[in-house]
């Protein structure tokens, strides 16, 4: 299965001059939805994970999946503001200004084993205060994955620290 | 399993007067997980469903869990300007303005057999717009889910011409 086909480019989103890879075809295919979920899992089946971390909010899709699929529990990241109950949260920069994650100050206990995951790994900014988040509360990260890495903006350069998966690379 | 206490009441959440109810620790749990997804599903295993939508973004939880046990496509309905592609939109009332929902246009096929699914019933505006947006598209909706419905706001009257089912009742 080409993967690559069930993501759609779209020019110029959320601005002028991104290329967006819309990965709403690949989520509207079951089929291509299993094999991304085969690949994400093949290598942690015999590993322990006791929570995945989703980031708000394309993270939630294959992170929940995900955490389905390992019977771990799931943990949402989200933007400031959405998350009910006590939180602990890390900013990061944006190309103009700062964005802030939290996280739930309970998601997370000391020594859990956990998976980081998230549709894309772009800049890095976002998935680096993830797992400073994660940390912040005691957690291992185990692995970082994503759907898609995208190359050329060297993301990977701000996770050097984590096993890192992605299913497909650009 | 007593699933009800793995939903935590939050006092004055969004804002004042609004008992929230936070499902992060039955997501944290693959134990209540697998017993809401069994309870969704056990209905469902025998009829046709095509597509799955789920509501942005506590919508995707479930919305994604039950599109790969039913193995469906998953579709996002998003708030504006979240979607990438060319999409169509419907609006509902809150107690204050109007906000506006989305879906890609392509998402549902004439004649697809679609589950839509939220975290909650509450006051049933989203849910009526979301569905108005699936028919719009020539979907035939299946069954309404949810985890909760809050019985008390009466939201279940804006969805009567559909099957609905929710996991706990409020």
């Amino acid at each position: 299965m080409m993967l690559k086909e069930y993501v759609r480019d779209i020019q110029d989103f959320p601005k002028k001059g991104i290329l967006f890879k819309d990965i709403t075809p690949l989520l509207a295919s079951p089929e291509a939805t299993n094999v991304c979920l085969q690949k994400l899992t093949e290598k942690l089946k015999n590993v322990k994970i006791d929570k995945v971390v989703g980031v708000e909010s394309r993270g939630f899709f294959f992170g929940t999946l995900l955490a389905h699929e390992l019977q771990a529990g799931f943990v949402p990241v989200r933007k400031a503001g959405k998350l009910p109950f006590t939180t602990v949260s890390a900013s990061y920069e944006l190309e103009y200004g700062t964005d802030t994650l939290e996280i739930h100050a309970d998601a997370i206990q000391k020594g859990d084993k956990v998976l980081v995951h998230d549709d894309v790994l772009a800049t890095g900014g976002t998935i680096k205060a993830v797992c400073e988040l994660v940390e912040a509360l005691g957690g291992e990260i185990v692995q970082v994955s994503f759907l898609m890495e995208l190359l050329f903006l060297n993301g990977g350069d701000k996770i050097k620290a984590y096993d890192r998966f992605a299913v497909m690379e650009y």
